[in-house]
């Protein structure tokens, strides 16, 4: 690896995988198919979306090709609704033609949506061949670690997936260069989710370098996504299949996902949806007796980034508590939350009161 | 269990699974959930389809509502069809709606194509739920150990699925006896390819109980699966990804799919079209110096059971030999054969020249 380059290792047994996070990485994914033996006869399917594709696809290919590999490209349009069934069969057609084997593989080159379903392609293709996930964004930091891969269906988001691991991801820091500012916000928003859940120490060094990480100054960019995939992988390496610790993860989603629900996938990012979530889940920690600092504090950090804290004024608390009803976070009839018990640190809770949530959401609009 | 159910294990480590093959079992559906700790409050989706539907599903309905758990029936039309990714698509509906949650159970009643159907849906709703495996048909003795399950592509049979396990196998030999006579002879293809591949005794006993089998008697019946489903989940236990091992489970698949391909997906019963294929590769043992009996012995036995032993004359070597390169036992661009080596045993062999195929082929048309 070039110096700078951090690594780290999702511990999975005879799953495990690396990362990789740093700088000129791409230019050397075909050196890195080589040295683990990828065979070069197998085609390689490269899945991206209409905005990754003309700023780094030719990279990663002549990458492959100078090291002996065959790849063909497929695109995809980017946003939500690429999350698709109709869009898995259109791939999976693609690989056919192509003539991916059972030994091939899939490469996830975008953010989040190009790896959910770029994933779901490799888990269920010849049922199931090898991925790699090369993130372009830095909410991505949270989806391509952990093997979670899935479309959504018309009633519910990412309800048909699989637990599929790469066999590494490759995180090259100079595609995050030309993020929107507002992406790159709500980005950090799942960074310092990691943070609050697992290293209150982290969520500190997180408080204090706001600027550098807002202006993508590389090494500390570098540093966060690490801290931020660290926290992510010793969850994952504890229990892959979310039995139970799995689940802190969602810290802040159950709320969050209701409001990306209702505002149409899409309109409020997916960091700034679960930032206002995670205060949410702040607030219910003071109802629980945790502690009544945790929503001010998470409240004030999130302000630093520029994240949104409150939820818009049109949004109905009816609509969101119904969109809560229709999410997978239910087990048993029962809401599930992921509430913090201090900075740092969580639990969770299946015994939260609906009327808890719902005096909590209307507390949260707008102009309150 | 009732006496007389022979009961055998899928060893796969914690994934480990009993099969029931008896009488009177699906009245006791409800009761096996209890005994494991199904939980009730969690509800049930049962898959069926079209022919099975009246048949069977209110016994299993009311055996489990009599046990206090709440279920669900979706019906698909019955059919290779029905393995598509639209049916994945209302079946997820039908789950949502139903209100399955991530300790709800997927049973699929019926043959082959609705547990591999219905196990996709276990695999892949909320990225993996619980399954069992209620067949109805001999064929599905095969389909429904050792957890592959997935559904077609317009391009390809079987290339959008997982490896997801059942719970439990309940076998009710009592469903079988209204299968037509056609179905019974092909689906004992499958049972008989179980003993060339792994027991020439078990070849030898079915050889003499030919009549018996063929008119349903029970415990000769009986004898028969179990001894099927043993060589299934010996091969299964040993490689369950087919990383090699599992291949030899697909002796006579090679030719056989090409020619269900060729047929179109329904005109050739699965365990006719395979029972032709297994000779194929019988004829291509003499050609690799194994022996030059196992094709005139095996020949014999599928006569004597009633199913056909030659390629309809219409289907032109072309057809076939170009189906069989869009199928997916191919690795590196080299086509794989399972191989007898003598009546019970096999070897794979990915060295067959395309010339030797062809010739098969054409000698095994109707006619010459």
């Amino acid at each position: 690896m070039a110096s700078g380059t951090r690594e780290l290792t999702v511990e999975l047994g005879e799953r495990s995988y690396p990362i990789y996070i740093g700088t000129e990485l791409i230019a050397r994914t075909g050196e890195m198919f080589a040295e683990r033996g990828f065979p070069v006869k197998s085609p390689i399917l490269l899945v991206t979306d209409s905005s990754v594709v003309g700023l780094y696809a030719a990279k990663v290919e002549d990458s492959l090709t100078a090291s002996g590999y065959s790849v063909t490209r497929a695109v995809v349009p980017s946003g939500e609704s690429s999350k698709s069934l109709a869009m898995l069969d259109d791939l999976v057609e693609a690989a056919l033609k192509a003539g991916l084997d059972r030994r091939s593989t899939v490469i996830a080159l975008g953010g989040g949506v190009v790896g959910d379903l770029a994933g779901f392609v490799a888990a269920s293709y010849m049922r199931g061949i090898r991925f790699v996930q090369i993130p372009t964004t830095i909410l991505a930091h949270d989806s391509s670690v952990g093997g979670k891969v899935a479309v959504n269906h018309r009633l519910a988001k990412n309800i048909i997936g699989a637990f599929h691991q790469p066999e590494f991801v490759l995180y090259d820091l100079d595609t995050l260069m030309s993020l929107p500012p507002r992406e790159v916000r709500a980005g950090l928003s799942e960074v310092i989710k990691h943070g609050l859940i697992w290293n209150k120490e982290f969520v500190a060094w997180c408080d204090e370098n706001a600027d550098k990480l807002i202006a993508l100054e590389p090494d500390a960019l570098g540093y966060a996504l690490y801290e931020g995939c660290k926290v992510k992988s010793i969850v994952v390496s504890r229990d892959e299949r979310e039995n139970d610790l799995r689940a802190i993860l969602n810290l802040g989603h159950t709320i969050g996902h209701a409001l990306e629900a209702v505002a149409g996938y899409g309109e409020l990012l997916h960091g700034e949806a679960i930032a206002i979530g995670m205060i949410g889940s702040a607030r219910l920690a003071a109802r629980f007796g945790y502690s009544e600092t945790i929503a001010g504090e998470t409240e004030r950090i999130f302000r630093k980034f520029g994240l949104p804290v409150r939820i818009p004024a049109e949004f109905k608390t009816e609509s969101i508590m119904s969109a809560m009803l229709h999410d997978k976070k239910f087990l048993e009839g029962q809401m599930v939350f992921v509430v913090p018990t201090a900075i740092g640190s969580v639990e969770i809770r299946q015994d939260v009161p609906s009327s808890w949530v719902s005096e909590i959401v209307d507390g949260l609009r707008e102009g309150i």
